[in-house]
């Protein structure tokens, strides 16, 4: 792709976001380093305590206030062109800088901004009023184009591998930490650039959907969660399987085949137009029909993108629309205390009038040894 | 170590933090997930859009809300006994919940509290106000224990080691990108458990502090900032040294010796009680006096621990006073846009009445093919 081609991709998107902003009856937007930062600018510095602040208004060109010793990197960035950079120097206060530049109204401010950055900019600006963007706007970046479809698929495919290749390791006799460091090992050598999370919960470990891997050493009889993904070219992947270790644990075959009827379910219900908590629906129905409804106690899935979680949550309470291009993941599970646990997770994107999964790891149950 | 000697740890920093609240005349302080948590109460759960907040408010139990599909792993936390821990469930609201947990008054909340939570909090608690706890609170992490001491002189060895084998490896015709990859590497191979930042900024790019390594192959005659470090058991490392690819490029060796004076008179200005910006002063008046003022343009250093930038920060304007045990970066450079960049930094530790150094790699100019 052209220089020229991804300039334009950046006034899209930085005029997209100040009609969101506009259209949402905000003075602008306000973005601090993270995945907004760079899907509006390219610019990616390290998210940490000196303030870098991009300011997205309606009819007024935009402006990125960086430290003074990131200006070079500021000033290479692809949106550079499309962005007045101002420097400021460490010893001074950035937040009395940024109040003039942001100037007055309520605007919105991207969720994972540091508080300290929030409450520096309202103390420097009486008159400034601020709402979290996750709320505030529709979400810029749930529509993915063809580009983010690709790099997304990509990288799940990777992912996908990196399941492949766990069937292959010895979990008898193995801690669950061996098998994440496989896990780790496998996604890097499938070409992720960096590995997020290895959950790899085992036996009654299961039953903790965000177990941490430890020292438990597996055994034949036990059901394994295993949750993974990391990011390639930036985008992330996010895949869940649940195997046995040798004969699965009394009960497991039944268990498994509720979630994977209620991840079947949630799939076929996506369609441009359908509201997120129907998809959500869709799948707690299959569980609660099943008698489990108890213990399927979080949500279907996450958007995913540029972060692993982002809009659109497929939960209940959302009825906002899904639309062509939107890409998420559907991660029914049911967790059993002191015995197992079974998620299945793949991530989806909606296309033509339904959705296609971008994770072809098998979904019907998979022993290893 | 035992649980018991563990548990012992967070009931000292548990209480600290509540007095130092109430010092500051504040009830309370507000933490989220991030290395707060980490240090007050041993949990690490991602740091997503999930609500979890950690309440410490002088003669009152610690309570934390968590997410209903987190709370095995809180309960599992080393300091479940002296936390109560409560959950919420997806699709309800945290924040009327949080609300009520907190109370009234005003609480300093962790730095990187993420602005959806901060606003979150505020809409649902009109009778609470916010301040950052970086500003309102003495440093809470800012003194380090002995253990973690130990911890970050391992992690700084370990960087050290990652330089050594660095100087073995062919520079010219190579790119930054390889370099950065073989640094990534070596940390790893020397224990890092995760790699956090690789810079390497060759020729013209060393003058960028930040830059991020990129595709421009190096050359004899080149200067090259590599600036690295990571993470050994939850501490990190930060190191920065400055070599020359053959011969060094002109005018190189006299700017090298200045750097290298200066962060010598860094390191020699350390001792108890002496405020942080002198520290600042005492590496800045070498750069000064030699005629390169305006060539150094960021602050000697940053405190170092559970984050890569923390308290104390050696800036001017700090006139906080270092205190034993305090541990930080000293890394004064001079930057020559369109030449070259040198900056040399070395993790300290205030000690006795005076401060060791934590890296031992050479500070002497060193030559790499």
């Amino acid at each position: 792709m052209s220089a020229g081609s991804h300039a334009r991709r950046y006034v899209e998107r930085l005029e997209r976001a100040a009609r969101a902003a506009e259209e949402a009856g905000l003075a602008g937007l306000l973005v601090t380093p993270g995945p907004d930062l760079v899907y509006l600018a390219g610019h990616a510095p390290p998210p940490l305590e000196r303030l870098t602040l991009l300011v997205v208004a309606p009819g007024r060109d935009p402006v990125m206030l960086v430290p003074l010793l990131e200006r070079p990197e500021a000033l290479a960035s692809p949106a550079a062109d499309l962005i007045e950079i101002v420097g400021w120097a460490d010893g001074h206060d950035p937040y009395t800088t940024a109040a003039k530049l942001v100037g007055a109204g309520r605007f919105a401010i991207v969720d994972q901004a540091w508080a300290s950055h929030v409450l520096g900019l309202r103390e420097a600006a009486s008159d400034l009023s601020l709402v979290p963007a996750g709320r505030a706007l529709s979400p810029l970046r749930a529509v993915k184009d063809d580009e983010e479809l690709a790099a997304l698929a990509r990288v799940a495919r990777a992912a996908d591998a990196a399941f492949a290749d766990i069937l292959d390791v010895p979990f008898a006799g193995h801690r669950e930490t061996d098998v994440a460091a496989d896990l780790a090992d496998a996604l890097r050598r499938h070409g992720h650039q960096t590995v997020d999370f290895t959950i790899v919960g085992s036996g009654p470990n299961g039953a903790s959907p965000h177990h941490e891997a430890g020292e438990r050493a597996m055994a034949p009889g036990d059901a394994v969660v295993m949750d993974f993904g990391g990011r390639l070219d930036g985008y992330c992947s996010d895949i869940t399987r649940t195997v046995a270790v040798g004969e699965p644990p009394a009960g497991f075959p039944d268990v498994y085949e509720v979630v994977r009827r209620a991840q079947q379910a949630a799939f076929e219900a996506i369609r441009p137009g359908i509201s997120a908590q129907e998809v959500d629906r869709a799948a707690r129905a299959v569980i609660e029909d099943a008698g489990h409804g108890e213990s399927f106690f979080h949500r279907t899935g996450h958007g995913i993108g540029l972060e692993v979680h982002e809009p659109p949550y497929i939960v209940e309470g959302n009825a906002a629309p899904l639309e062509t291009g939107m890409t998420f993941s559907i991660e029914p599970g049911i967790y059993l205390p002191g015995r197992f646990g079974v998620r299945i997770e793949d991530i989806v994107a909606v296309i033509g009038d339904g959705a296609i999964r971008l994770n072809e790891a098998p979904r019907d149950p998979q022993v290893v040894r």
